[in-house]
């Protein structure tokens, strides 16, 4: 049933990025070093740049919007922004105080939206809470979307159609790719809900790898906060992937994995380390202990979030391009 | 954790919508009426349709369109047309040749798009092969695709917002709240990954019962043709419930039933019967078997497809309502 091959993308196959089991802990999973594969995505995205702009294109160019002062944002936006400079991607931040109406963020958008030098349009979430997530999602263009977050994007990927993928659930779908984990059949277990990581993962791991997203083919349980945890157990123990994004550290543990399977760590939380005091990052996943009966794993940090930035610039890069195609395509009509 | 209350459409909740067990088998599955249950529908929505046009409203008008002489499309689009007449909907059938090109057929759906007196716009699936079925169900005005398949309408109900949804996995939502099953944290598999029926059945069927689509809150998995068969029956023997939607007769076999489940068959599949020699219609499910089993079950015909019909009369009175409102307040601006 191989049927799919990976995507052309994948030029570096052939180099291994999982730290091989050291020999003392033979039964120990492979660590997928999401940080390195995002890595080598960002170089083969500068290299696919440099070619767009030497032919004589113009450089893409993504605007991120904050509203607030929330210092998570800051940094999140600050990450992409470094890729951006590191890829070749020309780039600014936009800061609006947390009073900003939704009329005025909705101008704003709009004004990106219609100038033609902006190629990808990011407003970071959350917004404050006297403004509609999702009608600021909506707003933002469908062609300059590169969240992927916009309702026509989303019902593009659930139609297995052409559009902008949330960057998340695509960097897990690469992820997937790179280490070679099979996924046509197999059982696959979604742990969340949300829609920008837990739907659009979802449907790109049960749809069909013959269309336009290329997707995985699993059979995919979704299971969710009413899920009960004996069930939740369950599901995950007969689960050959298991994809988690809550933001409960811990909730996953070493006897809900079967042994052999791939764990994909979405979660992302900061807690205090009982040890020294200080504050980490850690994930949904008891990682110490899933780690010695899972077969792969993504750690956190490291794991899933650079992913998320490396396709949030591939996002924008193809957006360009698209543009790009259809500026010249209105030239010559 | 009863915390949603049964929609207010049905007033008519105390009767009893399952043929009770017969005494002499009183193991075997209720059947729910689908047929009866469409018939109180119907009658709900005549009443409510009277009530909007006495108030000096226009008959709301749906225009169905036939491409092709298919003759399960003839009398799926004559029901629809019964059924319109039946509820009080101004109705008309727009017949065009095999031969009709894909400009041509779009050029009547912008027509049918722009026409004030048209509420609702179905061109009856399969087009013919020359023509792109997802060029046409997206160029359907979102507005008036009482079918729910523009990719706008599968954006909204993705993501929990208000739009026009699928007309039979909406029916099979009825079916499950006017028979009291369960939902919430229950498992539910899907057997099939249509985008008109399956995909939008798991959506409803897992997602946020709090937001605008009022969806169930399950443990959702959705098995396709690449689940293998012992995973299928495995996944299957562990539902609540189960939607089938494949077009495989005998399918869904006894042993892959949990004792009290409900069954949900959306299949209608036309086979000879060995015994007459004529034609009959069943779904994906072993019905006679699978009945000694289940806790409920729909049968073929007269479950889900008399839903199917109920939900567009419903969806084509809802998107008229929505229009009328829309003209009232340009009017007033």
């Amino acid at each position: 049933m191989l049927r799919r091959s990976i995507n052309s993308i994948v030029i570096i196959a052939n180099r291994n990025y999982t730290n091989k089991p050291c020999s003392r802990f033979s039964n120990m999973a492979q660590i997928i070093d999401g940080k390195g594969i995002a890595q080598d995505i960002r170089s083969q995205l500068a290299k696919e740049l440099k070619e767009f702009v030497a032919a004589g294109n113009p450089t893409p160019h993504l605007t991120a919007v904050i509203v607030g002062e929330d210092p998570a944002s800051e940094k999140y936006v600050a990450n992409k922004m470094t890729a951006c400079r590191e890829v070749g991607i020309s780039s600014e931040t936009r800061r609006l105080p947390a009073s900003t109406t939704q009329e005025e963020l909705l101008a704003l958008i709009d004004q990106l939206n219609k100038d033609n030098r902006v190629n990808g349009v990011l407003v970071q979430l959350p917004v404050p809470e006297h403004i509609n997530e999702r009608t600021i999602c909506n707003a933002v263009h469908v062609d300059k979307d590169v969240d992927g977050f916009n309702e026509l994007n989303i019902g593009r990927l659930a139609l297995d159609m052409e559009g902008i993928i949330p960057a998340t659930p695509l960097g897990v779908k690469r992820l997937l790719e790179y280490t070679n984990i099979e996924t046509l059949g197999r059982n696959a277990v979604v742990v969340g809900r949300s829609k920008n990581v837990s739907l659009p993962m979802a449907i790109l791991l049960h749809s069909d790898g013959k269309y336009a997203t290329k997707a995985l083919d699993a059979t995919v349980t979704i299971c969710h906060r009413y899920t009960p945890p004996k069930e939740l157990a369950r599901h995950c123990r007969q689960a050959d992937i298991i994809v988690v994004a809550v933001g409960k550290p811990g909730l996953i543990t070493k006897d809900m994995i079967k042994p052999g399977a791939c764990v994909i760590d979405v979660g992302i939380n900061r807690i205090k380390d009982e040890k020294t005091g200080k504050f980490k990052l850690v994930g949904d996943v008891d990682f110490d202990e899933v780690r010695q009966v899972a077969g792969h794993i993504t750690p956190v940090p490291g794991g899933v979030g650079p992913m998320t930035v490396a396709m949030l610039m591939q996002n924008t890069i193809q957006a360009a391009k698209k543009q790009h195609c259809a500026k010249l395509s209105a030239r010559n009509e």
